[in-house]
């Protein structure tokens, strides 16, 4: 009996584990991000330390030992990959910030985040870029036109991860608002800058380029929130007519997260601004489909958008300070550690002023629409806006491989040092701005709403436990309405904002708009998506007894809408 | 100036976009995968029709317009990855499937199970593969011993990811635990199987090697078994001194996640059964650390993890239904139709015999274990387990592919037919089989279940709309002491279950098992990991008051589990 046992073997070896180098890694990578996880809830207390250095110490440790292991062969254990990075995990921190971000506060803001996404980022692309040209080449690091351009496009759009870890939505909401609006929008800025580079002589400006520029901006804008909207939108349609909740919780969920993905995958498909496009949809989602699903999917989106995102990041600074001591690179610098060094710090000083440069002019613009004080952004928060927009993380980093390597290193020594640069401004950047940010935030805003925050942070309250729902629906809605029972600020101008003339628009221009959708959203557009109103909602008020039948005031609030109309 | 536009215009095209391919494939699916979660929706209510046949049937046509639109050259987007498969897409299953086991019911008939998985599938291997080896050459085609060997490994294991779409845990619980554990249990079979057909000469079995290879089990499976425990113990205790949710949910619902991929990933690094590591680990999640984290957190990880084992699953069956018309594979055996049809055919007759051949005859065994006549498996319900398990899936498929191929097809032609066999097999079965499974459920066991089943599936009623956690809480909890309040069955030998004589062990002994597993439960597990008695447990009783200081009665349940021992 000749068996053939040979080829056996071989096939039951591959059949035992398809490949186990693979599986070594993913195994160390989630026990990393576990321990990040179990560290940072250690060091929540803690005033200096964010969940992001400590990831990144973390990699940078196992970089080390992974560097002692291999016998000083690799540092990391994957190769560094775009396609992980733009199609997977960019994705859900973006969606989640667009599903959690203060509506009100993004939308009252929405000039100045313009005005500092789309110009602030031109300014700070032209510095960065003219900076470059200037002192590369005393240095001795002689690089191609396309190089400096790119070098001004990697390095003038703040990284929207960075922001949530050291900004707080709730302690600093106007802060949070600018900063992260401006890091969604200069993604736009940014894409619009590479085409531009692309079609057009940039030596060459004249005002029929300028123009070109700007309608492509405003192009590429429009598409991308229209798709986000539209996404957004379909998916409350489909769930408010199909009402899925009647037979499966998780068919809901899984049609939100797929519908959400789905936006992102369609804008980077058509070249658009996938993180505007998810940006944009998860507002939509939060606003209508939300509201339209079970208090169970409810709850579940909620959290679990915010643990993918959460992940996500962990994920993505554990790899940045992993990759950072990849040996390769730093092999070919390492005989001119002198221009490497200057490389970085003079990237960081162009940071520094290309920064400065459009954050006080364009807050000074932006003062002079407002009329009331309070509204105003003092000279303490321009410099808090300067400082927390200084960071430079994974995006930069991915921005970079991708121009000067192929294959995550680069024979190249003008290249090699740039890659190397790029990882040291990542590095001191997040460490150093980043430790510095909070204390920052401390010193020069040392408000009420922090103390609020303070308090709030305290174990959880009894109340909160056993009713989690009853507060979980406060507390999520970053909705028009909802806030305008927290806010006492706009609680003063709900009343101001009965008369509907012409003269208001004028005057007050964010707060007619605000009052005429609200108009629209009401008519027209709840009543077809769904959304608050259309949903039980439970008053806040303690008095109130606990609505037993919620299906039946579902209906009646249903009711009560149309004969609004 | 002689700018160097050449290299910046590549580098810009590189930069819009990395691979705008995979962009497009993946787009492509998650709209279908959309598509098929709203179908299924609307084909609920249907008797015949289950998600996995619609999401195949959507397969097949997007394979066909692909076929079609490519001009006949492929029908898939992606290469059928076995890693995407084994890494990513089965663990949440498998995971989701052991967090959500009546827990009771599968521990009562634990040892039928064994039976079923561990003999059950070694009786299935041999009729298989000496089956294949009898027709095969008369068939023409010629194969290695090993090959023979890996058709019996491949076709006598119980897809478990068919098994949740064709029986439903509610209505059939028995039967669900009995095929359903099967098919975890054969995963640790099939690996001690491979390990066999490697290290021993197959062909000259003595007593010495049939010891060794029920040792190779027993190892297997307690290590397994060991490693998901442990995983879980671990999250539980981590989760309870930490008790992370005091500051976030987010990172107790990101830990969980990843303590139950890690589980997984390690086995895989240490050679084990994967699945069966993932199951405990699932089941000890649910009987400890569910209960240790915050009410939202536990709303989020049940739908969350059942959210993603039904969207993997639906991912599965789409690419098994898209991948099954590639061309490549069908040219090389469309000279000899015939063959492969035999071929098909005779594979199908052999499972069908193969299961007949153990389901029978261990049946009568386990029955003669069992005292009262209700506890037996009847005739009627032995045929349906016979039926519900002769569906072969993306397993198998995965395992074929290994086995014959390399990079998705090949050119040998005997390896050729067994891939397109292999197609045909998991297509029938799953449709075939699958279709007729519901109908001859309904046929067989028209139990009172069943009809209690289908009042609760009704619209969401009141109750469980305003107050789902309280709901929730009791739905979810596959609990050993939860379902005591359920099943009016166990509720009478809850009180029978007073004495503890050894007399009881011997003539009751899954009982006694289960009423010293509570007890040691309760004095030595739950103070140290958790679980339920340790957090706010609000009776069912419609007439209690709603409990307002949850974080009070907590307190007290965690002194009266001391007081107890």
């Amino acid at each position: 009996m000749g068996f053939d046992f040979g080829t056996m073997m071989e096939t039951v070896n591959r059949l035992s584990t398809s490949d186990h180098t693979s599986v070594v890694s993913i195994t160390v990578f989630v026990t990393l991000v576990c321990t990040c996880i179990v560290l940072g809830h250690l060091l929540e207390e803690n005033r200096w330390m964010n969940e992001s250095i400590t990831a990144l110490i973390i990699g940078v440790g196992t970089g080390v030992l992974i560097l002692l292991v291999s016998g000083g062969k690799s540092s990391h254990l994957f190769v560094f990959s775009e396609d992980l990075f733009f199609i997977y995990l960019l994705p859900p921190i973006i969606f989640n910030a667009g599903f959690q971000v203060k509506k009100k506060q993004f939308f009252r803001n929405f000039m100045t985040i313009m005005l500092f996404g789309a110009v602030g980022t031109m300014i700070s692309f032209t510095i960065i870029s003219l900076g470059a040209i200037a002192f590369f080449q005393k240095l001795g690091v002689g690089l191609a036109i396309g190089d400096y351009l790119a070098i001004g496009a990697i390095f003038a759009a703040t990284d929207s991860v960075c922001t949530f870890q050291v900004l707080n939505q709730d302690e600093t909401p106007l802060l949070y608002s600018l900063v992260f609006g401006e890091g969604v929008v200069n993604d736009a800025t940014s894409v619009v800058l590479f085409n531009a580079v692309q079609n057009f002589d940039l030596s060459h400006i004249n005002t029929t380029v300028a123009l070109q520029l700007i309608g492509n901006f405003i192009y590429l804008f429009i598409s991308s929130l229209a798709l986000g909207v539209l996404t957004g939108l379909l998916s409350a349609y489909i769930i408010k007519k199909l009402y899925f909740g009647r037979h499966s919780t998780d068919r809901e969920v899984a049609i939100m997260m797929l519908m959400a993905y789905l936006s992102y995958m369609m804008a980077e498909l058509f070249y658009l601004s996938g993180i505007l496009t998810v940006f944009f949809c998860g507002i939509v989602m939060s606003h209508y489909t939300w509201y339209n699903v079970t208090e169970n999917s409810r709850v579940t989106t909620k959290h679990t958008f915010a643990s993918l995102s959460f992940v996500a990041e962990t994920f993505i600074f554990l790899y940045v300070g992993m990759d950072a001591l990849d040996i390769e690179k730093w092999r070919v610098v390492s005989d001119s550690p002198k221009t490497s060094i200057s490389v970085s710090a003079t990237l960081l000083g162009l940071i520094l002023v290309g920064r400065a440069a459009f954050v006080l002019p364009l807050s000074f613009l932006s003062n002079l629409t407002k009329k009331h004080q309070h509204e105003k952004i003092d000279f303490k928060q321009q410099i808090t806006i300067w400082w927390a927009g200084l960071m430079r993380g994974a995006v930069s980093m991915a921005l970079a491989y991708n121009q000067f390597t192929r294959d995550g290193h680069t024979q190249l020594r003008g290249n090699a040092i740039l890659i190397t640069s790029t990882i040291t401004v990542v590095l001191f950047s997040t460490v150093v701005f980043g430790l510095a940010t909070k204390p920052l935030v401390r010193l020069l805003m040392p408000s009420s709403k922090q103390l609020d925050r303070m308090i709030s942070s305290e174990p959880v309250t009894p109340r909160s436990f056993t009713v989690p729902l009853l507060g979980e629906s406060q507390d999520s809605d970053a909705d028009l309405f909802a806030e305008t029972e927290h806010d006492p600020e706009s609680r003063e101008y709900d009343n101001i904002l009965r008369p509907s003339s012409l003269r208001m628009l004028l005057t007050k221009p964010t707060r007619t708009v605000h009052y005429y959708w609200r108009k629209f959203d009401n008519t027209f557009m709840r009543p077809v998506f769904g959304g608050r109103g259309f949903v039980p909602y439970i008053p806040p008020s303690p008095t109130s007894p606990f609505e037993q039948n919620g299906h039946h005031h579902w209906q009646e609030e249903e009711k009560r809408g149309e004969d609004k109309h």
